[in-house]
Formats: C-alpha cells, sequence, structure tokens
C-alpha cells in the first residue's frame, strides 16, 4: 500500500476499504507519510466524500489511535452531550444538574477554548476551586459515586483526530460532513458513553449553510453510531447569534445558576436546555414524549432539585459552592459599562463573531493554547434578538478590568446590533430532532 | 491576506487575484505557509481548476522565483523544445542536429531522469567526455556561435515549480491541465526561447487520458504562452509503447545516430522526428508547410549534413565524436541475450511500463537523484507494434552487465508483448497540431 496511490483514488471517487483507512491513519501517527500527503488526501475526501462504511472505518482508525475509556462497568446509560460551543454556549452547564437530577449518569470531557469561543472548562474554572483535571479512575469513581464526571480532556483520547483536526483548521476542510462525523464520533466513542447527544448547529456562522447538510450530518453520525452500538440523538438547532445574554466565563455561569433557579423561563437558552435534557431522557426511556420529559424537567427546577444537583457537584469537583448563594463569591470585574440604545426599534440580529471579538479585547478567551484569561469580565446583552429597545434604555453592559480598548469594544458591541422599525420573523431555533433508536 | 482563507475559496471555485497567486508561491518559497497548506490547494485546484488568467499568474509566479536566461541579445528565433520524455524517448537527440543543421539556435536545458524513464542527460552523457554542465554565460556564448547549447539544468530556474512538482508527484496532482501548463511554461518561459515547440502526449500510460484533454492542454498552454509573448507550438501524440526500438543510454543515442545518418527511415523515431523538426521550422516561417520542411530535413539528413551537425556539436560539448563512426567508443557491456518468440503472430502492444522496469533492474535508469547509473546496459525491441514475429524469430535483446536477475528481466520484457493472430488497426501517432501563431 502507499499513501500517493490511495490519495489517487480518493481523488478519483473511489471507495476505500478498511485496510486503507487503517493504513492512512496508522501512517500519519507513526509520521511514515507527510502532513502534505494528509492534507491533499482530505481534500481530496471534501470533494469525492465518504461512503457511510468508510466513513466508520475513519472513526474507528481514530478511535483506536489512543486509549478508549470502558464505562461498561458502571452502567450502560452513561449520557454524553456533544455541543458544538457556539458564543455564549453554556448549555453544558445547564445540562449537567438536569441530567444527574434526572438520576442518568453523564460524562463531560472537555478541551480547551481556542479562538473566538470560550471553553466551558474555562467557565466552570470561574467558579473558585472547581477541579477540572480528572485521571481516569476518578472519572470512573465519581460516575459510580455521584453519577458525573467533568473534566479536561487531558486523556489520551483520538489523538489521531486531534492531528487531522489541526491540518484540517489550517486549509479550511472543516466543512466535511463525513470528516466532521469521524472527528466528533470518534472522541464520543472512545470517552465510552452509550448515548451520545449531539447539537447539530446550521447557519451563516457555522460550517453547515443548509438545513440540508445538517440533517445529512446527523444522519451519517446516527448510522456511523449504529455501527458502533451506540445511541445516538441529534437535535438540529439554528444558531445565528450568542446564546443566552450572558458572553464570559464568570458571567455565563452566574446566567446558567439564574436558569437553575428558576429565575429565565424562557428564551433560547431555557428553550434548548429543556429540548436537549428532555430528548436525553426520551432516547433513554424514561418518557415517552419530550412534553412530557420537559415537564418533569421544569419540575426538577422549581423544586430547587436541579440546583441543589448542581451545588453536590460544584462540591465534588472541589469548587466553593457558595457561589450559588451569592455572585460576590466570583472574581469580580472592576468596571461595569451600560451602554445605551441611540435609536428605537427591534433587534433584529447581532452577530455573535463581533461580540466574541469584543470578549476576546476584554481578554474572556485565550488566542492560543496557554494565554491567560480573565475570568471576571464579560458582556450582558439586555435586549436580544426579537426583543425592542428604547432610546436611551440600557443594549448590552460590559464588565471589564481595563480602561483602555473600552471604545473599541464598545464599538464592536454597538456594531453587532443591528436594529430596524420592523421586527422581523424569529427563526425556529429548533429545526428538528432525529433520534438513532427510532431509526432501527 | 492569508492561505487558509486562499484555500477556503479555491475550494468553493472562486478565482485568485494576481496578488493572491503571488502571495502563495512567495509564502511557499519563504516557508511561511506549511507543505501541508499548499498540496490542500493544489487539490483544490485540481478539483475547481484555474482560468486562463490565473495560469498566467501562476506562471508568472513561478518564473519570478528564480533567474530568467535573457536569449533576446542572441536572437528572437531561438528555439525550445519540451518533451515529456517517455520510455526510449530520444527525440531531443535527433531534434538538436536537425534544428542547428537547419540553422536555428537551440536551447536545451535537461532535468535529471528520475523513476520510470531516463533523462536525456544521462543518455547524452553515455557519449564519453560530453560535458552538461554548462554556466548561463556559457549557454550565451555557444548559442551564439554554433546556435546551440545543451546542459543538465543547474541554473535556478522557476526553483517554486521545483517545490510544487515534488509535492504534486508524492500527492498524485500531476493530472491538473492548468498545473501542467504552468509548470512546463513557467521553466520554458525562464529559459528564454521567444519559441517553444510543446510535445503533448495522450493515452494510458500518460496523465492525460483523451484527446480531449490533450487539446484542453495544448490550447491553455497556447494562451499562457501567448501572454508572455512566446510562440508555442503544440504537438499531440499518442505513446502507449516505448519510442524507437533502444530503451537504455548508450543504445539509444546509437539508435538517434543510426536515424541521422538515413539508416531510419520508417517508424515511430523518424516519423516524430520530423515532425517535430518540421513543424519548428514552420512556425518559424521557414516553410510554408510542414510538407516542404519535411523534405528539406530529409534532405539534410541524406546529405550527411545533419549527422555533421551532430558532430560538431559533440566536439564543441567537448565529447568525443568517434562514437559516430565506431560505436565501440561507448562503454559496452558484458553480456548480450537475444530472446526469441515461442509463439508466431502480430505484435499488438508493448507496455512502456514493464519495459522501463525491466531497464530499472538493469541498472540503466535510477531511483533516487543520486544513485549510479550503468549506461551501456538496455534493452532493444526487436519487434514493434504492428510487426509480425513468427516463433523462432528475436523479439527483443538484452544488453547487460550482469547474470543475477535476468530471468526477472526476461520476464518483464516478454510480458510487456501482446502478440496475437490478428493484427490491430495502429493508433494514429500524431494526432494534432495547434499552432499558437496561427491562431492570432
Amino acid at each position: 500500500m502507499n499513501i500517493t496511490e490511495l490519495i489517487e483514488n480518493k481523488k478519483l471517487g473511489k471507495e476505500h476499504s478498511k485496510e486503507e483507512i487503517n493504513y492512512i491513519i496508522n501512517s500519519l501517527m507513526d509520521n511514515t507519510v507527510a502532513d502534505y500527503q494528509i492534507s491533499a488526501w482530505l481534500m481530496a475526501v471534501y470533494f469525492q466524500g465518504l461512503t457511510v462504511d468508510e466513513t466508520t472505518y475513519l472513526t474507528d482508525a481514530l478511535i483506536q489511535s489512543g486509549d478508549i475509556i470502558n464505562l461498561q462497568d458502571i452502567t450502560a446509560q452513561v449520557i454524553d452531550i456533544h455541543s458544538i460551543g457556539g458564543v455564549g454556549d453554556k448549555l453544558t452547564i445547564t445540562l449537567i444538574p438536569l441530567m444527574v437530577a434526572s438520576g442518568i449518569p453523564m460524562i463531560k470531557l472537555l478541551g480547551p477554548g481556542i479562538g473566538y469561543t470560550g471553553g466551558t472548562i474555562d467557565k466552570l474554572k470561574s467558579i473558585p476551586g472547581f477541579n477540572t483535571g480528572l485521571a481516569i479512575p476518578d472519572i470512573l469513581n465519581q460516575l459510580k459515586n455521584i453519577k458525573v464526571a467533568i473534566s479536561t480532556n487531558i486523556h489520551n483520547i483520538a489523538p489521531a483526530n486531534r492531528a487531522l483536526q489541526l491540518i484540517k483548521y489550517t486549509t479550511s476542510i472543516m466543512d466535511s460532513i463525513p470528516l466532521i462525523t469521524a472527528s466528533v464520533m470518534s472522541k464520543k466513542i472512545a470517552t465510552g458513553a452509550g448515548n451520545i447527544i449531539i447539537d447539530v448547529k446550521y447557519g451563516s456562522g457555522t460550517s453547515l449553510k443548509t438545513t440540508e447538510d445538517a440533517e445529512k450530518l446527523a444522519n451519517l453520525m446516527i448510522q456511523v453510531g449504529k455501527n458502533f452500538n451506540k445511541t445516538i440523538t441529534t437535535i438540529i438547532t439554528s444558531m445565528d447569534e450568542p446564546l443566552g445574554r450572558a458572553i464570559g466565563n464568570a458571567v455565563e455561569v452566574i446566567e446558567a445558576i439564574e436558569f437553575l433557579k428558576g429565575n429565565i423561563q424562557t428564551g433560547d437558552l431555557a428553550e434548548l436546555s429543556y429540548e436537549f435534557a428532555a430528548n436525553a431522557l426520551v432516547t433513554l426511556k424514561r418518557y415517552e414524549t419530550v412534553e412530557q420529559a420537559k415537564e418533569y424537567l421544569k419540575y426538577l427546577v422549581s423544586s430547587g432539585k436541579a440546583l441543589e444537583t448542581f451545588k453536590e457537584i460544584i462540591k465534588k469537583q472541589k469548587g466553593n459552592a457558595k457561589v450559588l448563594e451569592s455572585y460576590d463569591t466570583f472574581e469580580l470585574p472592576q468596571y461595569k459599562f451600560k451602554c445605551t440604545s441611540n435609536i428605537s426599534g427591534f433587534v433584529n440580529r447581532i452577530d455573535g463573531y463581533k461580540i466574541a471579538y469584543a470578549c476576546k479585547l476584554l481578554g474572556a478567551v485565550r488566542d492560543k493554547k496557554n494565554d491567560d484569561i480573565d475570568k471576571s469580565v464579560g458582556i450582558f446583552l439586555n435586549k436580544k434578538t426579537g426583543e425592542r429597545v428604547e432610546e436611551g434604555e440600557t443594549l448590552f453592559t460590559i464588565y471589564t478590568n481595563k480602561n483602555e480598548d473600552i471604545e473599541l469594544i464598545k464599538k464592536y458591541c454597538y456594531d453587532a446590533f443591528t436594529i430596524s422599525d420592523i421586527r422581523e420573523n424569529d427563526k425556529q431555533l429548533v429545526y428538528k430532532v432525529i433520534r438513532g433508536n427510532e431509526n432501527v
């Protein structure tokens, strides 16, 4: 076998065998092929695609490149949730207590946030003391004892996927449906959960521009999952603006806590938190319908059980649970700027990238792997898409520790808002749910 | 500007500006982009193509990456011939004396032969003493004094093309028409000749499978040439078997000498030698028709003028011109095996790759850049496609210095022949000539 020949075959649209896919990934890992051969192959895959079988082989090769966490001894019901992680995405933080309060064991290995959006791990670390470095035996113990394990992915999970991602990221091959599938599925399958909920986002700011592409991705993930005996549930959502109102680190955790306290009952964060958790419960056959599951989840919030569960989780992960009662327990920012609207009208769009860039200027997200971040700063959107703002009313609030750059940061935030006289129709937040175990 | 964005644009089929193409090639040369980004871009180009403008910009960027030989002071009529260099391709050796004897100055910079086919430079070096290392001032002097300069390309001609070729070769991107165009044209244009004859081969053993692709390549080369004020003549030929009967080094030079002596008047070598040289003369307006030019060229051979010119050239390049009278002057092989046919029938096909592989086993071609080669060994095809062979008649002859491997070498040669009862129709050798200066 020889890589040049395999590139040629894929270039011509031929199908690879399992042995060929293994050869490519093994050669990548032992450095017997050059990165420039891998990237040429990836680009050929972008144009010619991969069949379900090829995608399964690739997923398997990526899994086999590293360690596999075995959760069979814990329970077959462990759930894992993959979220793309957009601007302001704090879904993981709301979902963990909801799932665990429902008695569902949940594992979540988190990568560092690099680039435009912050990482969930950084958000959680804004809780003083919160420990996110769990070794595999700790993960297994915690899952057994408190039904939850949250950790930075310090493990050797699908290292070949990391190598491919680096190449894909710098060669603009992030939007190949089979390659996205193999990347997400390899990480999730190696992490060991039997049930995987996947957030498939489409829209202008994502790699999937249309609902057709989002459905293709969802269906391919389900088929590949089936080949590994995993139950996949995909939730296709549109996401053109930041999720929720807070963007930063501590500010996002506070918003999640407010949701768990029952103080946020409408809007995208509440809607998606209930939708994801409810679908997980239906997938696990705890409830027959999503509506029944949502009723139960709302009860967990209103009764204080969800918040109580979060308190236990924080304590077990060595964090200071006082943050739940007193937000002053978080590191606080020095300055707070309330910025008012200079026109009246309806907010019809908030550009997530501009808000994310403003956050980067504030120091809330990192550029490179080892950059320091300021967990206390962030932006709060007092108005969201679909809401009316009057001239002079607060549009957004900036929490910061520095005065310099503040005018530029304000400008990015103001520019992010599109306000006009007519209220545009809302885009449907959840486009479709495709549940793997219903297709069988 | 940023390479990831440029890859994305080409991936989506957008057109690059001149600045963008320059950025890509300059970044390749100063190592500010990774090779794996270049290969991803090349693969995107394979699928999305390049416009005539983009191909012109790329050609220019490759030219500008190195030195440019200025031949304007010599004469505007200098001719250069690009030949793909298939198995047994000794056209360059027959063409040089024909052109120079016609009074046309000719420049020929040659790369080393690597891979299946031998390099013309190695073939010429089998003439004892023949010097192929001319510095640029020597090239200019020789062109002025004896109207010919033959040299290894030891110069800094289009180094970016070499870098791209290395990546393309190992990533199987050798069959992109705009990339082939930019590669060939950049080398030829930087070499300085105003008139360029290009051998465009199509067929099973080449990167161009169809006459349509060959015509596309020919027309693109002509258009790009026009943008640099070069007169391009393309000759589209089919080449499924070795050219001529000799394959090796000294044996090929001997075959070329036999042609110049007038001893080979039919067959592919004679036909193509006259076709190429005649088209060059028509392009340069020395003759109105190819037929007239061929008459003149045949006269140059029959009168001994072509041979006499070759003698002068060998002498000027410090070679031993005695080779022309006595073939014993070449280094001689120890053994000669005449291999007879074990069936009677018509030769309908000779697989060039198998013959080339046998030559490699003999030691006649090199695998890697610095390998030593044996110039005395080779294969002679006593029968060619279209000819009848009787059982017991010699089919081919092996010239070798080693007894080991001889059975394997014989096997490859025998396997190369397809002999059957019915004589298949000949494929037309010259499919079409497209002359750039007639399209104006």
